[in-house]
């Protein structure tokens, strides 16, 4: 099981089909698979050796799509890097996985000069300039790793507050191919918009599965929604995976009035939990497609549990929409406790999965790697409940962590940040909920004896080590000592209710 | 992965759903799944341990169905074995694989004592009896093979007269079912009747994919065209899975005309080659049926390429119809020359096959799975060529083989026991092509000096030793001797020339 054979298969069962679309330029599954294989073959060209980690830094586009079949076929394990993250975030990941080499876009080429000057061995490709370059040479013969090869490593925020790089081998990212593809129905009629980052573990279903069916991929650099309206109409789109906040976006969207949006069959979303109401609001305002939900983590490539259709009906039972769904074809989902033993049915417990698309680890990483499983099952940290229909319910998330805009964000990453502060004493955050983002972050501060700090200088403070998107909206400066449990951990729930309406899920 | 996930899984997402239909008897998925446990336990009970090989020998029922899935959950090893052999070819596969067991209905139950007299050590338990008592018993736990843990061993004839254990693991079946679940849209809303016989790998499709997705097993104990059109009627079958010659009675049969079968949504029919009149035909006489071609070998689990609906359209291109269809989603194929080399793209060559429904070997028998691989490849030792539509096209089989009514026929063992015959010296045997089986077997034999044998002796010779099907339905007796090439083989097709019309495909 190789990710290359996909891409392989595509060449050879609808070599004149258009493979991708973009900036004007359509290249057939013919012309893609020789142009990877040149394309690899600059990679080796430029030293890539084996198993050599490469970064990639940069918003959708056919390049980022050729890099992540130029990689594998180079032998190589491909590293997709947040565009969100600061600086320091990047060089953090960087220096975890030793990275050989970055492919960037020209939006980010200031940041990979940065970079480069800080790991001097890291050789940087333009992926809109050089690329054209790597494509002119010779081709190389596909290196053929496959099966548990590691494939790629997404970061993950920790709580630890350490970013940890989750390895996924080709099985674990074909498998969740395999287990999504009897219900998406892709095929040579497929026309997947990128609209999600391609970085997201997310869109590996989009890129490895579209492909392994001979669809073709169109790609927006980065989520605008009058954008994906008109490209939706303009290209006859026909798919689309995207987060909850992005498809209200889309709802919302004035553009929508008068298009013709009637090519969009299915759309896949997942990433955060969607209001009930939200849910029944986009469903109202797309009422002919046929929406799937997942449910899933990094460590499961990601899905572990999906909403048909079907369960999306109007007359659908009660409480399936507010769920995540029933466990996909080669998945075990199990309920434990905290001791690891499976709860009775219908109970609450820890959500632990096993199956082909669990990771086999972090990155050099053994201890949260051997933290992460349990007798041969991965702990999600995630609460949940198994109702008599087999449909899982997420009702909290054990790991303290707020997923804002499809974003997951680790309150210890933030908090952590924030204890760097010389006038800060203590600290808790915690996601209070949001209308359009789910979920945003805020902070509870108590200063240093003596000292006093503001909202903004703790922001300022945060945005010079942490992505935009981790830094609290809004700060609430205390002199009290936070509530702490019996236990002495810091009761967020509570803070989270003095905050604002309780967290929805 | 492990086959017994799909049964959990089953029992999980459609617990009250049907699972299994028989005799009256419906059963849930979570009615079945406990039964399993307990059928599991009641194999330990007897004796069963982790790796064992238990065989199977009975028609097409609810039990065989359990069977298949309470072996692996004790941790054994199914052999199911095909019902038209002779006892000495069974009392051979039995003796290969070591079994410790037989599973047998009662219209076998005089071989199983025959057998079970000559292995003193092999229990026999009975598919019709002794099952419920084993059903009665107290649940084990699920012994979790899986992955590349040996699931079956399935005997296909060898070109060297023996009958050779094809080792298929968990992965290799699940594999089987993944390729082709985009195309077959399996559901609990699927009802499938179990026409062919379930012993054969082709129904294993049928076994595993239909309960993966919570559908609904309905069970014939053998292929009767008149029954299996009231069946459909009857129980609203929405799925088949048959070889050509029985698609064909189906079209011929009488009984079709007058009856409801239009809830049959879906016919997979491999096995063999239909001649593409015969193809137009079927199409005519089903027009609302949906038809998926596979081809393959028991080798590769078996599904190698399939050929969809839409091939199938009277507007589709010329050829398609008798095209072995496109390579399934995880299987590479290649066309490759005496010395291995790839062809050019269009020319003809041996197809070869890689993926994770390849097998590991066969059963004890290190020379042969060596010869059968050749740099990590499969080689079928079928001829074929790729169309540059990426459609397989098998032009002949290099194994001399002869396929009647979905059976594969080795030339080479029918030889050897023809060879036995005191009267013979020399002999052939070859397949000439036949309106309703595809092929039928025909025997050229020259006595030995001075001697002389007949056609009815010849074959009452053959059915002592071999499975009816095998035997030759025909036989030329001749004193000239045998066609040689230069390099001194037998010029079968020569044979075949004068025997008949040329094959097919």
């Amino acid at each position: 099981m190789r990710l290359t054979q996909g891409l392989q298969r595509a060449a050879l069962v609808h070599a004149h089909g258009p493979g991708t679309s973009h900036g004007g330029i359509t290249r057939s599954w013919q012309e893609l698979k020789a142009r990877v294989a040149r394309l690899a073959g600059g990679l080796v060209g430029r030293g890539v050796a084996r198993g050599d980690r490469i970064a990639i830094l940069g918003f959708n586009s056919s390049s980022y799509f050729e890099a992540m079949y130029a990689i594998p076929w180079a032998g190589a394990i491909a590293v997709p890097l947040n565009t969100r993250l600061a600086v320091a975030e990047l060089e953090a990941q960087l220096a975890d996985c030793g990275a050989a080499m970055l492919l960037h876009d020209t939006a980010f080429a200031a940041t990979a000069r940065s970079l480069a000057a800080v790991f001097p061995g890291l050789a940087t490709v333009g992926l809109d300039d050089d690329w054209q370059d790597l494509a002119d040479g010779p081709e190389t013969g596909d290196a053929e790793r496959g099966g548990d090869d590691p494939a790629g490593i997404f970061y993950t925020g920790g709580t630890t507050g350490r970013a940890k790089g989750v390895v996924l081998s080709h099985a674990n990212l074909i498998h969740n191919v395999l287990n999504l593809g009897p219900h998406f129905r892709f095929g040579p009629d497929t026309r997947c918009l990128h609209v999600s980052p391609m970085f997201h573990i997310a869109d590996a279903l989009s890129i490895f599965g579209v492909t392994l069916h001979g669809g073709l991929h169109f790609f927006e650099p980065k989520f605008d929604a009058a954008a994906v309206l008109r490209r939706i109409e303009a290209d006859g789109i026909t798919y689309l995976a995207l987060v909850p906040t992005m498809l209200k976006m889309l709802v919302e969207c004035p553009e929508r009035e008068g298009r013709d949006l009637s090519s969009l069959a299915r759309v896949f979303y997942g990433g955060s939990a969607m209001p009930e109401t939200t849910s029944r609001r986009v469903i109202a305002a797309f009422p002919h497609v046929r929406f799937h939900q997942g449910y899933g983590l990094t460590e499961t490539s990601p899905t572990i549990t999906h909403l048909a259709p079907e369960d999306h009906d109007p007359g659908a039972a009660d409480g399936r929409l507010s769920s995540a769904g029933q466990p996909v074809l080669t998945v075990d989902v199990a309920i434990r406790d905290d001791a690891g033993a499976d709860v009775a049915p219908g109970e609450v417990g820890e959500i632990c999965v096993r199956g082909p698309t669990v990771m086999q680890g972090y990155w050099r990483n053994p201890e949260a790697t051997a933290a992460a499983f349990r007798n041969g099952w991965f702990r999600t940290g995630d609460i949940g409940r198994i109702d008599p229909d087999g449909y899982l319910h997420v009702v909290d998330r054990a790991k303290d962590m707020i997923i804002s805009g499809g974003e997951n964000i680790y309150s210890a990453e933030v908090e952590n940040v924030l204890l760097q502060h010389p006038a800060v004493l203590e600290c808790a955050v915690v996601g209070v909920a949001d209308e359009n983002w789910g979920e945003r972050v805020h902070a509870i501060v108590r200063p240093r004896p003596g000292m006093t700090v503001g909202e903004t200088a703790l922001q300022e403070h945060c945005r010079a080590a942490l992505a935009r998107y981790k830094c609290p909206r809004s700060v609430d400066v205390t002199d009290e000592p936070l509530p702490l449990s019996g236990a002495g951990k810091i009761l967020k729930a509570e803070l989270k209710r003095r905050a604002g309406a309780p967290r929805s899920r």
